[in-house]
């Protein structure tokens, strides 16, 4: 017997119908002999129909309100999912984010949860229960007012639901089957992983694959809360993220990619020592995250140089507005904006100890007659910036490049080859 | 400047823009120079879809878990109206029947206000902000639940809240201009009272009169809290319901009228000692509630006798049931279930005193061609069963022959004219 979180997504809760479906998914583990706490999110469209609601209200609605009526949405869900599993003969209780102990800052939209205090949920799970808990949202303790965690926030939820319950395991059910060595929509013959390290599955999260946000696997790995991948609509197995085994880990994991990044220029900066902090600071103070950095040498004796960088694109118009305003003091010639670009990284933990790795990428992509803009490496991930219209065939190069189609013999690219 | 509490209705919140035109009243009411604090209901038809949401997915919800699904609507409600506001350029900050301080006991779905704790509210007003309160809910502290209220919850929410605050006056907006002396829809020429006392308001909301319900009219009366109800659609003074005026009050003060009940009569019931209070125990103990009882006298000297009694339409079953399992102990020969009836009131604080009326409304009826089927009196009201296809008839004809058509002078109906 085991206690397991189980996370059920929207798309898993979309209908009526949906939520019987999952309810019978949660009474067979329960029947298996289990103690099962289930975190869910807002019913398919939900979440977007209420932000339209508001937007048809008010312009500019206040954090703290937005985050009322967004957690409207897994009010729903949890009760009615709570009621679906009474109706095939098994207890459930529903608990809010506040009521199942979810503490957070006072960060309306994007709160973070600084504590977990369970006490109901091992309350219900020791009577017997099945206890459901919304996903998303938390309690500022301080106001006494509803937050809700932003982006991935359910899965987030459930991680932390998991750590401070002492789960054995902690499902996430979503419409995919598990962690790809790419997305089966660009690339049909990609492999789902069996096992992933939580370092890896990061930075294949950070890069772009969608299956799970960076913030869940940072909380995954920092309470060694075993995540298990899973699609809502199989019974497949899906992937285990969990700590790094060294006999198990590929040397490549997959092929990530990201196309909602842009990239700006600054062309001609006087290449003097300060202007790249002071163009950074900028950058930073309006918001924006800087992902990619490139500057390139002032080769021509002109004693000037391009800066460029990649930042979400939605924050373009404020990184393009705070460095417009310091344009004469930093004295750039002028700003190119281009948000028709694809990132594409590599992620592997053997990669850096794997010399070749590059070369055989850049092979890849020249053979499919495709430019690299801009280039960047850690410890296990290479990316590259390309053009947009570029980004699913220099996928698909890559990933055949490195011998990650399913046809190929899967020894090959798992660990112990020595390549 | 007063301190103001403003209930609306779902029809008044039914979309964006409604929402919008509610914050607008609101606004110019605080811009007025008042404390408003505003208590709203679920959007329109939210709550019957959320109804309809639970169906689809379970037969028989559990109550605590249907509890937490409705109070999704005035979530919703509460938040959207608050942002509108604050477009307006008014702060604004919405809260839960919890968060308002409202604490009932554990009866999920029918909970009773026990106690009203409105610190924040009371706060929020005094830095100059609107609150904005969801209706219809509350929390059982001890289980720390959310639970509702049942219908006219809201309506209730309000005058509990305008108690505690000891605000001025409870505003109650509907779709309709305030308490009139019948249905308009049935007697287009039926007049708004300008003022009615706690005393005939309650009977008239316990006799059919859908504007307020009678839980509601109690509260302000135990009380002292003054309700004016208005429509959110016009700017038109509505009824003021208040304490008893003795100059103000009309001896008649309207005719209601009731769909909603059915009548099931006991044949041949032996007409010995002790009879009836069986049959009403059992009826009771089915949780049914009993509203008008005739019982024959034997006159054919057949030692046996009929007990008729009306009860609401909705509770049919259980009672027949209930009957039907202790014919045999009871003795009774047949039991007749008629759900096509029809309730007529004509209430007033002045009936008692002024001999005639009974006369005067039967009179009415026989020249309509009306059978009564029953008749019931209390101290300010005269109740008739007809058929339900007479009772639109029924209510035009005694709206009439008490002269209470707006073509009439209106001092006729107003006290002090000694009829």
């Amino acid at each position: 017997m085991a206690l397991i979180v189980q996370k059920y997504g929207g798309s898993s809760v979309a209908d009526a119908a949906s939520v019987q479906r999952v309810a019978a998914r949660i009474v067979a583990t329960k029947q298996a002999g289990h103690d099962v706490c289930v975190v869910v999110s807002a019913m398919g469209d939900t979440t977007d129909e209420l932000l339209d609601l508001a937007q048809q209200v008010t312009a500019d609605p206040p954090s703290r309100e937005m985050d009322i009526l967004l957690t409207a949405g897994e009010r729903i869900s949890m009760s009615l999912l709570a009621m679906a599993i009474d109706g095939l003969g098994v207890e459930a209780r529903s608990f809010t984010g506040q009521q199942a102990g979810v503490i957070t800052d006072a960060a309306y939209g994007q709160a973070r949860i600084i504590d977990v205090s369970p006490s109901r949920i091992t309350a219900t799970l020791a009577d017997g229960q099945v206890a459901i808990v919304a996903g998303f949202q938390g309690v500022n303790t301080e106001a006494n007012d509803v937050t809700t965690l932003g982006r991935g926030g359910s899965d987030t939820t459930a991680v932390a639901l998991a750590a401070a319950l002492g789960a054995d395991v902690c499902e996430i059910y979503s419409d995919v089957d598990g962690v790809f060595t790419a997305d089966p929509r660009i690339v049909p013959s990609a492999r789902r992983l069996g096992q992933i390290g939580y370092d890896v599955m990061l930075e294949m999260a950070a890069s772009g694959a969608k299956v799970l946000m960076p913030r869940c696997v940072e909380y995954a790995r920092r309470f060694g809360v075993p995540v298990h991948v899973r699609s809502s609509f199989s019974d497949l197995d899906g992937t285990l993220v969990t700590k790094e085994d060294p006999m198990e880990e590929p040397i490549i994991a997959g092929v990530a990619h990201d196309r909602s990044q842009a990239k700006i220029t600054l062309v001609d900066v006087p290449d003097v020592p300060g202007k790249a902090a002071r163009i950074f600071k900028v950058v930073a103070d309006a918001g924006v995250n800087v992902d990619m950095i490139v500057q390139n040498v002032s080769a021509s004796g002109t004693g000037r140089t391009d800066v460029s960088f990649t930042l979400p694109a939605a924050d373009g118009d404020a990184a393009t507005a705070a460095l417009a305003a310091v344009r004469a003091e930093i004295g750039y010639a002028r700003l190119a904006y281009d948000d028709t670009i694809g990132k594409l990284s590599l992620v592997g933990a053997g990669m850096k100890s794997n010399p070749g790795v590059s070369a055989r990428l850049f092979h890849a992509l020249s053979d499919a007659g495709i430019n690299i803009e801009m280039i960047s490496t850690s410890e296990i991930r290479l990316s590259v910036v390309t053009g947009a219209g570029d980004l699913d065939a220099a996928v698909r190069a890559v990933h055949t490049a490195f011998d990650l189609d399913s046809d190929q013999d899967e020894a090959v690219v798992y660990g112990g080859t020595g390549r």
